[in-house]
């Protein structure tokens, strides 16, 4: 480590930055600053005034540094004229985010990114011009996730309304755990939390929920609830204590519900996987089935984790009739909506979800369909109190009992986390922007545009379906059959050959950088792309180009 | 809900606000707009030109909705005047977080607040004159965590860079699960991993790690890790098929260690809590006596947690001892440096740390100490491979094993989560602005400031010092006794007296809104003050004023 100088907050004024009546060596810290326009050197280096007018001591060319920035004394006028060069590189992004002419992706492999820019971390500091510099590097490699082409991940979009939300959250910088420091955010929570119940179907709203750090730990929270439900003891005494457990989820279902398995200490063997039909959906016979052939074992049914919305097919369990077989055997019923919950707020496709109602837990993440900014997952639970009961441990330095104010209102003794990010502010702002009815409105038309997809393609030389009929949710499943493979035998060596397709294809797309789209195998079938449209910004021009694209990149395979 | 129009993305248009030259109804949603100045509706009503001097198709008063921003064609003007008018609001915030002469916080009880304005979600859009009125609404009451007399947890502060990163983050809105869609952030973490375990003292900077959501999951992995390393099997066949574990932490450490217990299936009896000395560090005698005693018992030690800067005194674990015992006995040695991890950055301090090179897992929160923005935890592992095939799932439609790149930089799989939010772009950015010196500097003021207090009240009349001797960390903890309590016998009535002072003061603090600091009791300690400096806006003066206020809201009590 270099020697340092009197400290860092002498630091800026010993080099001349912090006085500008006193440039000391600033004039060399500036020369590779000077080369750009419309930063903070051309607005504060030679000039009187900052971009907001206020009128900085001195006329000498200054470089600044972090240092100077707000808290420091006289920081005012060089704070804006930062913040705004940011916000002004942010705004560029931006637009040119949701334009067509613009590459979804700048792709380099990743040690060719490693090399294309020194991102090394020193002992001494940069000046703030070469932040910004650093701020459009990051901008040119970042994926377009807002871009009308994108459709990689079930979380596509932008939403100007939610981002603004986002800011004002990093901004307020605070806390989720008590509302002693978050007060607004905590009621927000609390207001939002209940709509979402309401919209679940839970009567006047009640019950209990957080956000949490995505849609894998809501399920984990789920299934850390139904365990303490079940046997309170466990949380003092642990699995020792209690029988062998075991969960139901159905082989199309995330991969959380075996991570959370695993992490709770009752292994992965111990979730079952039931048979799912050509559609992807849970079939609630074998489910019945398996809870039978583990009870005659001796272990313990305690929870049966339904998919609302499966992560490759967009499968909706039947969620009336688990509801059925998790009353008849006592089972508490978790739904993972993560990515299927936001077709509640769309009266014409919410009847997917019938019987959720009934569920005991629900997990639901507007960050996927409803185009909330990342992250933003919901776990709902109908019984009030419960997550209290089972993560609370009473931290006296947090959850003073003798607080003057009512302490109901301390969420954080709900969660494993300790802090907890600001999740909901940017979804409750959003709703106010949009209104149930924009929610309604964009979830409405994804599903349209799946269908225009799937209506396109599902006669259209080149295509075969992975499963038949229209789309539940926006998945649309397909292969792409290039011409050399249409017209042969069905055998291995087709399928050999039709697996390396789509992973051709998409790494084309990458280094064309036009579109994005994912693929992946599941079970026997071997990869084939998988459409998800959750972007507000795609339209009907860009799935007409997504089978352009795929035809023009994958002609010659 | 009431019944939408032709659905959201033409409602903005059938109302008259998507398109100038057809106001419609748009008049009588603008008078609520009209009354306030500045916003949206002066700059884009009745005016020709937006703030950025991109002409609009009419001159009628036109009201906007969030249907009319990007990606709405057209959209742009629209989107850079509403964005800015956020800016604006977010840049008058922050300048007054960092003035003394504002309130710390304007404080209202729950139901107050609840009431003082509609915070409930409707079903029909606001326009974003609303929304932009709803922001400053939310800001008003808002804790200011910069000001420099917020003392109240251990993150406060708002670092200019640090949230210019954060912004950046909000708008590039993407997932840290894979390279394919978040090169940049993911070569930054892997970098900024690099370099910290480089600082915590492992050869090379070699080992694993990830930024998880706060420090209370990442001591929880470090435990699924250390149980997963001596019982690999537990993945699979859980907590049934391996012998009763014990872990052991002190009992000043934090609250998450026996939170994860309870998560992780191991109980929270399982969780010894080593006696600690009157300045709070574990005494190594005795966690060598009960990791003995539990091996007596047929019980398995499998994690020490050792606590690097404890939350309440700011202690820190004799390390070396307690490596030496954790060598000896072949247990995983975690150290819970989330507070004290920062001193790393200082030469002046990190010697507190020594031993730390010997740790198999360190949680290490930049959040905290070194004031970057809410939330950004890191666990860092000495055993390379481990986080993965602990927590991995294979998901193929995520982690495909047939990309075109170097599948090592998915780091998705190594985590609980799946999705998994940007957290280390603002240290990053931070890093490169202030470089280690200005990380180092502004640790060392703080400590400082918090010597500067303990120097001051040491001696000072009305004063009790919790613990003996100099602050390790900038915690500071002691009685405030009023004037009726002095003198008087040391005996029960006086404690039940004594412990009500730090509640009443406290709340008078949060009425009068002028400063925020943390009380609780500690085993047998009633109510005491906890005094932490981490906020690089917080001088001498603020010191001084923290003691003045104490005492004139103290002095009738």
């Amino acid at each position: 480590m270099a020697t340092p100088g009197a400290g860092f907050w002498s630091f800026g004024t010993e080099e001349g930055s912090g006085d500008p009546d006193n440039p000391g060596t600033a004039k060399a810290w500036c020369q590779a600053a000077q080369k750009f326009t419309g930063g903070i050197s051309t607005k504060l280096c030679g000039k009187h005034l900052s971009p907001r007018g206020i009128k900085l001591k001195g006329s000498h060319p200054v470089c600044s540094f972090s240092a100077d920035l707000l808290p420091a004394s006289e920081g005012e006028a060089i704070t804006l004229a930062f913040l705004q060069d940011v916000m002004d590189i942010l705004l560029q992004y931006m637009v040119t985010n949701f334009d067509r002419s613009t590459k979804v992706i700048d792709f380099h492999y990743p040690n060719e990114l490693l090399q294309e820019y020194n991102w090394e971390l020193a002992d001494q500091p940069q000046t703030l011009e070469e932040i910004l510099l650093t701020c459009r590097t990051a901008l040119k490699y970042a994926i377009k996730t807002g871009h009308p082409r994108y459709f990689n991940q079930l979380s596509t979009g932008l939403d100007m309304v939610g981002l603004a939300a986002d800011w004002l959250t990093s901004t307020a910088n605070t806390n989720m755990f008590t509302y002693e420091i978050a007060p607004v955010f905590v009621l927000l929570e609390y207001v939002t939390l209940r709509k979402m119940r309401e919209i679940i179907g839970w009567p006047g709203g009640a019950g209990d929920g957080i956000f949490s750090p995505g849609g894998a730990i809501s399920n984990m929270y789920a299934m850390l609830i139904a365990r303490f439900k079940m046997f309170p003891e466990v949380k003092e005494k642990g699995m020792a204590a209690i029988p062998r457990l075991v969960a139901f989820t159905s082989e199309h279902s995330h991969f959380s519900v075996k991570k959370g398995a695993a992490a709770l200490g009752i292994g992965t063997d111990s979730v079952v996987l039931i048979r799912c039909d050509e559609r992807g959906k849970m079939i609630p016979s074998d489910l019945e089935r398996r809870i039978v052939e583990a009870k005659q074992k001796g272990f313990v049914p305690f929870l049966v984790s339904a998919t609302a919305g499966t992560t490759v097919y967009g499968a909706f369990d039947p969620l009336i009739a688990i509801a059925d077989i998790c009353k008849k055997y006592k089972i508490w019923m978790h739904v993972d909506g993560a990515w299927g919950g936001g077709l509640l707020m769309s009266r014409k496709h919410k009847w997917k979800l019938n019987g959720i109602e009934r569920a005991n837990s629900v997990t639901w993440n507007p960050h996927k369909m409803m185009g909330v900014p990342l992250q933003c997952s919901a776990l709902l639970v109908r019984e009030e109190g419960l997550m209290q009961s089972c993560n609370q441990m009473h931290a006296s330095y947090l959850f003073q009992q003798d607080k003057h104010y009512d302490l109901s209102y301390d969420t954080g003794d709900k969660a494993l986390q300790c802090g907890r990010h600001v999740d909901v502010f940017k979804l409750w702002l959003m709703w106010r922007a949009k209104g149930t009815i924009g929610f309604e409105a964009h979830i409405d038309k994804c599903l349209d545009l799946a269908e225009y997809l799937y209506n396109k393609i599902k006669n259209r030389e080149g295509y075969e379906m992975v499963f038949d009929g229209k789309p539940q949710h926006t998945n649309v499943c397909f292969w792409y059959v290039p011409p050399s493979l249409r017209n042969t035998e069905d055998n291995e060596e087709r399928m050999n050959r039709l697996s390396k397709v789509a992973p051709v294809i998409k790494a084309r797309m990458m280094e064309y950088g036009t579109t994005m789209v994912s693929y992946q195998p599941l079970g026997d079938k071997v990869n084939f792309f998988r459409m998800v449209i959750s972007n507000p910004a795609a339209a009907h021009q860009d799935i007409d180009f997504l089978i352009e694209e795929i035809e023009r990149l994958g002609q010659d395979l």
